[in-house]
């Protein structure tokens, strides 16, 4: 099928085979079919759709786009956690080494950050030394030796994906089920991987708003997963609120630290808990999701996931004394509490503002090019129920000496709703799909 | 607007302003706005549609990408008529000097044959030395003195038409008809025209086949039109099968000048007596249609139309004898006939596979490189309603010795069907929209 054949298909609702999908992105990642040709078929396809099937026939081109990890001399299953983002996301943080700690495999890649949405490597970055650009060799041997290993995407991993991705940024086809699907499943397919949690934010501070479309990308991850040969389940977990307090880069590692020692918010612990448990049933480590809980508590109580943390840091170059000394973290110049305007119960606060109000302190990237301040963010003092008296301190800004706040300040005045009653709490993880 | 908004309001079904579209468009010819933008915009626009307002405002932008021809020193209207394109259509050629002779100005801007639909500017290229090519300056000298000029589209006019429609080719974004509208009209509106008469095609030879989809056209055609201040006029008329009987190059010709002398094919005749009469009431020539038929008819009769020919090929430098003397114009080596496989009267004929037969034989271009023979074609000795004899010639070839016969024998006799008994008559004309 010549391209404009198999875009023509797509444009009038029609089902590609297999291989016409393949041939295309292969075709595009090597050059031959141009970008105008791709980006008319990312528009058909975001405005036609794509069965299952062929979701799964992209992803699988995609991951074949580039070069595989093989995990396979890595004994045991392997099991990675992704999130479609969200703010003061720090969850894989703790999670993989508890989850490593309690005998599963974790090879896990992450993402920069870019936009109002932080990002793992960014984080990890704030640890002295600490080296996210391993080699694939480096990669396979620490996963093998360490039990997990916390890195960034390498250029030759999936590349048809990273091409497709700077192509649908530009062509409005970035909201597309399928397209962000085969996007997050081809890299994790291609990575080595054979079992697969996924948690879907959703609210306020997720890119999908929308609770049908995020149960519609949930059922969609799944079943994909599922299709491609992987383990998968999905939580659809609240974003309506920042994560946990903290929400920057030093401070998110010193708040997974506290989550590792059994000090963290409860929040942050409580979707460690959930996630580790999913893992560890996925890996055949648990037998069933209650024993995976006991299990992930018991590494927090005994602090074997701290020591797998500590071991990782040193694996991969880090200075392990910061799981004992945070404070060798990078430190703000300054703090400046943001005092509540009013009194009464936080009813709301939108995720999505308080990204921006910390990307705004240096915490994030405007655009892909921007330079990220390690020490810079905020921690969210009062959270959605608690009590505030007027000039209490709702939020204290993290900076540089000299940063203006003024974005910061109108971002988080803008994020905070209160009302004069306890607000109904929401329940942390709001459905579970798949096995 | 920045380009993806622009896109994503189009791929939402939204309706664009003027100035975005504008914007878009010129951003793109000017290089700023990449393909990959513009392919994801067209078929955002294919899928979506666009209103009337943003039709117009396409077109215009297109028409004003480029240089516009400068009409204004010649006095009175000018009118021009632009055909969807079928086979054996050669209706310009006679057209263009009998409305000329009868004192309207026709500036009339044609374009190359390609796949199974001729070119009026091949066509033209078959008479010894006539020039298409004029400069803009040559172009508007020649409309004043001689009162009709027949051109190609030279580089600076409507550039944005040329790059979209380049892209439109290879991203499966030809059939859609706000894009066809404004894609004709750009043209127009650049070329300096105040009226148009369209012969919007129906039936086989038809690139759109279906009657409903041909009547938008024609519809979208007149009000765009109209919105870009031209007196506008559709007529649909029947491509059910070729019109006259010579479908190539030099045979075209001969056979317009049979029809300038009263000696044509009826049906040609027919189409070019109510195209004609439309232009010369567009042009304010006649009062009514009736009066302008009249005037068409005696401009044959008189063989004012065949000395405006003779005058126009003079004044683009061709040889003017060929009016006196067809044989002049190129011939061809070897005729074959295509005896009939049966008796019985000529149902149908299905007119795309003649123009395949005639394009196998040297007269066409499968691509844009290809060279054309002027003398090849073929000639249609029966037409539907005919009665035939088992034998009987239903076709004659023309074509160079040593041209294979294969393919325009299979093409034209999947082309006939016959039937036990006389057809329905057909109606040439079968609706007229406009004022």
């Amino acid at each position: 099928m010549r391209p404009a054949e198999i875009i023509r298909t797509k444009r009038d609702g029609g089902a590609l085979a297999p291989e016409a999908i393949r041939e295309f992105v292969l075709g595009h990642v090597r050059g031959e079919i141009p970008d105008y040709q791709a980006s008319a078929f990312l528009m058909a396809v975001f405005l036609r759709g794509m069965s299952r099937a062929e979701t799964v026939a992209l992803t699988r081109a995609m991951a074949e786009s580039g070069r595989r990890a093989d995990l396979s001399s890595v004994p045991g299953v392997k099991v990675d956690k992704h999130s479609t983002g969200g703010i003061g996301d720090k969850v894989s943080i703790p999670l993989a080494p508890l989850v490593a700690a309690c005998g599963a495999r974790v090879p896990m890649i992450s993402g920069r950050a870019l936009g109002h949405t932080g990002g793992t490597l960014d984080k990890l970055d704030s640890i002295p030394g600490f080296r996210t650009d391993l080699s694939m060799e480096e990669y396979v041997a620490t996963v093998r030796r360490v039990g997990l290993c916390l890195v960034g995407q390498t250029d030759d991993l999936a590349p048809a994906d990273r091409r497709l991705y700077a192509l649908r940024d530009v062509t409005a086809t970035v909201e597309c089920i399928p397209l962000i699907a085969s996007s997050i499943l081809s890299k994790k397919a291609a990575s080595g991987i054979d079992a697969l949690v996924l948690d879907v934010k959703t609210g306020s501070g997720s890119f999908l708003k929308d609770l049908d479309r995020c149960r519609e990308l949930a059922r969609t991850l799944v079943e994909v997963g599922e299709g491609l040969g992987l383990r998968a389940v999905a939580l659809l977990t609240d974003m309506d609120q920042p994560l946990g307090r903290a929400v920057g880069n030093a401070i998110e590692i010193e708040e997974s630290i506290a989550c590792l020692r059994g000090e963290g918010p409860p929040d942050l612990e409580a979707i460690v808990v959930e996630l580790g448990a999913e893992m560890l049933v996925l890996a055949a480590v648990a037998r069933e999701i209650e024993e995976g809980r006991r299990r992930i508590r018991e590494a927090i109580r005994s602090k074997s996931g701290l020591a797998k943390f500590r071991e990782a840091i040193e694996a991969q170059g880090g200075d392990p004394a910061v799981v004992d000394d945070p404070a060798r973290l990078p430190n703000a110049e300054r703090s400046t509490p943001f005092p509540s305007p009013q009194e009464g119960f936080v009813a709301g606060i939108d995720a999505a503002e308080i990204g921006i109000a910390a990307m705004s302190l240096g915490a994030g990237r405007a655009r892909a090019e921007d330079e990220i301040d390690p020490a810079a963010g905020l921690l969210v003092l009062a959270k959605v129920g608690d009590r505030v008296k007027r000039g209490e301190a709702l939020a204290t800004f993290l900076h540089r000496a000299g940063t203006s706040l003024e974005e910061a300040k109108e971002r988080v005045a803008r994020a905070y709703r209160f009302a004069p009653e306890a607000p109904r709490k929401r329940a942390l993880v709001l459905e579970r799909i798949g096995r």
